[in-house]
């Protein structure tokens, strides 16, 4: 019988067996996105892919792309993502997931929107039933968060901040706090996006409906493979 | 007859009456507001306001204040704004708005839902039948402003990153640029918002929509005082 780790890796393969030469390539963050980068890498040794382009979501997976001789680009320098692989902190059955538990979920979803094709690449553990099991992270302007934050505090959806180790505010790429919604499972999950949406002060949250096309799941057996209907 | 000046100051002195001794106050921006501070300091110097908290949007507004004798708070340090006195680019008869010429947009919504009442104060000129005559500032994250320009310009929505005198990109106060929506008039305002909060990139749009409790315009001849229906 495979590992956790033996599944992941094939997973991983699977992933990097949808990379095409010449395009724009997005990666994410995570475990199973860890061993993709690493295949990625050899793949690109033994055959060159000429990447035009490669994005990435976290400092940690650019150290890890460039280890393997890649060249990382920013968003915003090119026009847009032919495909994005990523991890995902939930996954269910439609291909909505929560994302941000890094903490990277603004940039995560500036890069899963403007690609053409977003897969994940997940381990069973992220699978439910319905959206929930994991915090739902909401990016917030310092300027109004105590508002916001007694906002979801009467709406029920138990917020609390997201703090560093030494107990101060965790603090986003963009200047930001975390608000981490601990309401479970999550109830109605478009609406609560809509509304997250249309809250002043909120720059994203960690809803991502309708976004993903693929996800690869490393289960204790097999690798399943979902595609949005 | 009296001047528009002298019009502006009639208004703004009708803002002033309906500010509450014991209150949080939010103070905007504008040619009326700046009357409407000279006003409210001389108020406060004849009988005293005391006001819990006064919270600003701009830091010319803070400066006049100052100037005046108050002293001005962030708006993370209050509960909630009891009044917020602003002014708006345009203002239509349901009294929803277009702001942001200053590009201050993002503080000012912050400020106005979280006021308990929101005044605007305004000359005749800001009035129009249909929301446009202005462009509709939008605020967005530099990541992926390339990909929400060209997206903005294939709806047809006529984008223009607004430019500083020098002709580079005009920075907001949290670091993003502004793209100006010149369609007029605005499609479907209550839609085009909709939209752009659902837009992953956007942080914040300059439609006020629902948000204005009362319009004080300051016409030729007149001060007209509108009330939300």
């Amino acid at each position: 019988m495979a590992t956790q780790d033996e599944l992941k890796k094939q997973a991983a393969a699977q992933a990097v067996a949808m990379v095409q030469p010449n395009t724009v390539l997005g990666v994410g963050t995570g475990s199973t996105v860890a061993f993709f980068i690493d295949l990625l890498g050899q793949r690109n040794r033994q055959t060159p892919l000429n990447l035009k382009a490669l994005v990435t979501t976290s400092s940690r997976s650019k150290q890890q792309l460039e280890a393997n001789g890649f060249t990382v680009s920013e968003l915003a320098e090119v026009a847009q993502v032919d495909l994005c692989i990523d991890g995902a902190d939930r996954v269910d059955h439609q291909l909505d997931g929560i994302k941000g538990g890094g903490g990277a979920l603004t940039l995560e979803k500036n890069v899963a929107i403007n690609a053409k094709h977003n897969v994940w690449i997940v381990d069973q553990s992220k699978v439910v039933d319905r959206l929930g099991g994991f915090p739902l992270p909401v990016e917030v302007l310092p300027v109004s968060c105590e508002q916001n934050f007694r906002r979801f505090d009467r709406q029920g959806l138990q917020p609390a901040y997201r703090l560093k180790a030494d107990g101060s505010r965790y603090v986003t790429h963009y200047g930001n706090y975390i608000i981490d919604l601990h309401v479970d499972p999550l109830p109605i999950p478009a609406g609560l996006a809509a509304m997250l949406d249309s809250t002043v002060g909120v720059v994203e949250h960690g809803l991502f409906l309708g976004m993903t096309d693929e996800v690869l799941i490393a289960t204790e057996s097999k690798i399943e493979h979902w595609t949005r209907k």
